[in-house]
């Protein structure tokens, strides 16, 4: 069976996961959230984002995080600006479709939203009531190309949105992966402070499931559980995922997890670098999206999985490399060697 | 700390389970539900109701598989028939109606519903097309309050419902306790056979999470994943549920932690009926309603938990009891002690 | 051909309206509302319910005010109590639901919401946020079963809902035929105190086409405009709908015309009561519920179309009359004559 | 006052239908379509189009006849394709999208859709289930740039929609306009032919207010009038529209409308492009969009009123200039007057 690097949740979980599951499996609890471990693992989240008001809400998927916040934060005639490489935009089968919302897509060269961009978008819907209102600014950390964004950007996001009445939501499927990288200079607290809301991802990060949704606007906080039970979301075993976030983040386990998968991916691109190769973007983050001729694709897939990307040219495709917190060292080092005889 | 015979989803999982989990954890595996997991409990599944052309989803919660069955099945002017007391008619928050539909509401003496029950709604709308057309009739077996479904009752509403176009579905969060009652007739084959779709409850009965949706007629079949998805219940890692089900229904322990479930809430009851109380319905699964006095209600208050349920009048009203698969001996032997005593 | 008292819009409109629209045919105005006509219009009826705040908007049918009114005052987790024969409940095709609402349905004797129902279901639906959030409360004036709220009714429900945070929608569908009732004691200004929101209908009561909604609370008039368009109900040439209210309202028209109805109503119902007949409900608007024999039925049938509404037993059914603006003396003569031949 | 090109919305309706109206005002009729002028409108539709099997259904705008058409035809996972010009896609509020469906909207250089168009977006959405399937192309003609299809065009598309399971909707609010354009091959049984559906626009030519949608496609035919009620558009007076429809087509008079539009367009455009002036895109409909300087557009502007459409760059714009069937022959040569005057 080859080694698969399509995507950072092939595995189960962090075995610290499976062992907390054990202990505390014959207690007791209160259900839908009310338990022990979700209230504890509120704690810690509020602690770590420096809010004490904050209101945390554990749901088991990111399209699921991404509808229920969404859904239950705008009015019907409210809309999103989002990257068209948004995954609300193109990938989550019209979830926030569904749910009566309109999503602007904005093409990016990055996956990242600028100020910019959002303000065309206000200025092309300006003959109301005709047009919708923009209400909410939806953009992924790191990004669904394996991008990330800065303080300054993030700063500047956050001030354009509260001068203009709109709500900054930060997807948070790998913000682990993120705030993990060697670039990167933004934190927890700082998430926290810019943007209205944010989901911390547990799926793609250790957790058998799990997204722990974070409501720091108090205007936004009211009444949240409604809209999660209403859309299915509400888990009679919330204490599932409050066992995974506790022990996902009562120490460093959780940044530890997301830093491996970036080291993976990092030495991976280096090689690749080295070699010669050019890529799609640049990454620092668990995905990288080398540029191959057609042959050295195929070369490769002799011994790995992996997703073909992008069409180049007749000759040339970009590849994703999506490595986790369970990529192994020895299974790197194989791929590396094969890299280095690509040529 | 008290113990609580409040519901069925107090504890966290049967111990196969978690084995299974650590056994399988490192496996690389394909997401949304392709993995080997999902596609061997399918299997099982299929073999189980004897219809190898059944598809099964698994989703992670009740709810989640009521709104995403009846949002995929219904077209927007069609609607719902089902018990008053039925899960979607006043405890899922609007759900069914937050995907477009009316859920038809019927009073009934046990949360069972009849052909005359369902005629009655078709008779009081026949001013089309200002008045819905309804399409599907939803029930739980066992009921919210206990009760079951025979293969009669069940092959009458099955009947009336081919004849008059119509879907019958079947929520069966506790169908494993309604199978396992000492007094049911119905089968896991009778049960598919007779529905259009259904799904076996695994979050009350011994799983972490999740819930198999089966759905037999072939016409409801297609293109279920995009319903899933758009509502947030294709799990990236669906091989959790997977791994749950597989487990659950390789042997009997699906049925046996369902028995042992019954059995318990069993001995309370003969308990209850030999000191003369009554009951608020006559039940044969895992909940039972007895009706005391507010001071004895008191009593067996002080060191078990339970909700009371309904008030009868000033003096008098019915609790509700729910065991489940970990329910122990001793903790029943010790509750019957104090029923015995409250006389 | 059969004359017909089967409902009150089988005839065009009041000549009145038709000789405006000719003179105003050809002027240009501004669309979507922003003519002349409609601002006027608007002026007039702020006038005439003695609120300059409140904010109106005109809707081409009943089933379109009451869905827009609806889904632009809830939030998604939000719902709504009705009585039974409300027509949203079950006569506009699930409308309120496809907008993603839920509607409480409450039996009444006579068509008529009062503060006990209402509380009956708020007590039913403490389970949070398991259960729905009650939020506003939908009542018609005059009823569907032609029966009408008496001043002291509408004040007891005003300060209940809110008292508890409910918002108070009445539909005037039939407004006009309530105030213009011999029993009545309610004006226009105090529909605009005491709810936060209504509408005049115009369809039921001489216009081609329209009813006006009234938003009085100042809370939920912001953004109305959006809510329109987004569901198809902002006309281009909204000019055709303030026209018509211009006329009907800038004298007595429209409640002249609500009475004509209703007198020609009451004439048939004397006559059988006179005969010894009994009714479903007593009314005093233009719908009568007169119980008759189902051979007198047929008899009167011969000449007349209406409906028969309810089987009463086997040999005796209530037929429902309605009466408009446009019901003539000669043919109510007629009418009365045959029902004084029936015995 | 000045005479405003801003729309072709800005006066009333023909004079012939105001007399129709008046003529059959107090024949008692049945309601909610079911009337004599509805049924007789709908068959000089059907004879006009040439096919006896079609289903029609009056309704009283173009938002409606959208949003309608596409929910009813649509199941949830299913989405629409637009041009990004298209009226749906940003100038109805997020109407399609608070149905639930997304709209794919596509750059176009003049508004109109071709099968690269199509074949494109399909092209991007191949990762099923996680991305929507496409389902109906929607087309508007003329566009509202004024463009119209040749039939050679709807053909290619109407053949790529059957071959791709697509269904083809065309949003006929200018249909008169452009089967009266001196470039058009095309004529309404065509239109009949090759699309699914489509609706033959009343408002905008003649009529108060209404549009005719036509269904051809059988399977999309059944249970319309449910979704019609549900959405608010099935009229009480439904006599109201059928009485417009059957006078405008019951000869001539409906096209006579549009080609009068579209003539007078067609003469200020001649003078336009005699004086040298360019064209954001060539028309031969009721739209023109010339460009001017903006001390030209101040001049023209202090007589007639009109929309300035684009800026072209600091000293350019385009303006937009709509005629409409009531637009004399004296107003056009005053305006092409000033037109000459200008440079």
């Amino acid at each position: 069976m080859k080694f698969s690097f399509k995507n950072d949740y092939s595995e189960g979980c962090h075995p610290r996961i499976l062992q907390a599951l054990a202990e505390t499996n014959l207690m007791q609890q209160n259900g839908y959230g009310l338990d022990d471990y979700c209230l504890q693992a509120e704690d810690i989240i509020r602690k770590k984002i420096n809010n004490k008001n904050a209101k945390i809400y554990f749901v088991s998927g990111g399209t699921q995080a991404n509808l229920i916040v969404i859904s239950a934060f705008l009015r019907p005639h409210e809309s999103v600006i989002a990257a068209e490489t948004g995954h609300i935009f193109t990938n989550e089968t019209g979830a926030i479709e569904a749910t009566g919302h309109k999503v602007h897509g904005v093409p990016t060269s990055d996956g990242k939203l600028t100020v910019n961009h959002i303000q065309e978008v206000l200025d092309h819907h300006q003959n109301k009531p005709h047009q919708l209102k923009q209400k909410l600014v939806y953009i992924s950390n790191s990004t669904e190309v394996g991008t990330i964004y800065s303080k300054d950007e993030l700063q500047r996001l956050s001030s354009f949105c509260r001068e203009h009445n709109l709500f900054l939501f930060m997807d948070g499927a790998r913000l682990g992966n993120a705030l993990s990288a060697e670039t990167n200079d933004v934190n927890l607290e700082d998430v926290a402070r810019l943007c209205d809301a944010f989901y911390l991802g547990g799926t793609k990060n250790g957790a058998l499931i799990g997204e722990a949704i974070v409501i720091n606007n108090p205007a936004l906080q009211e009444e949240f559980g409604f809209h999660m039970k209403q859309k299915g979301a509400l888990l009679a075993k919330g204490r599932f995922l409050g066992i995974q976030f506790q022990e996902l983040l009562k120490d460093e386990l959780y940044f530890d997890l997301a830093k491996t998968a970036n080291t993976q991916a990092m030495k991976i691109k280096k090689v690749f670098g080295e070699q010669g190769f050019h890529f799609l973007a640049e990454t620092f983050t668990n995905q990288i999206f080398p540029i191959l001729k057609n042959s050295e694709i195929e070369k490769l897939s002799r011994n790995f999985d992996f997703y073909v990307w992008k069409k180049i040219d007749a000759e040339n495709s970009a590849i994703r490399l999506i490595t986790s917190w369970a990529t192994k060292d020895d299974v790197v080092e194989e791929f590396i060697r094969e890299v280095k005889n690509l040529k």
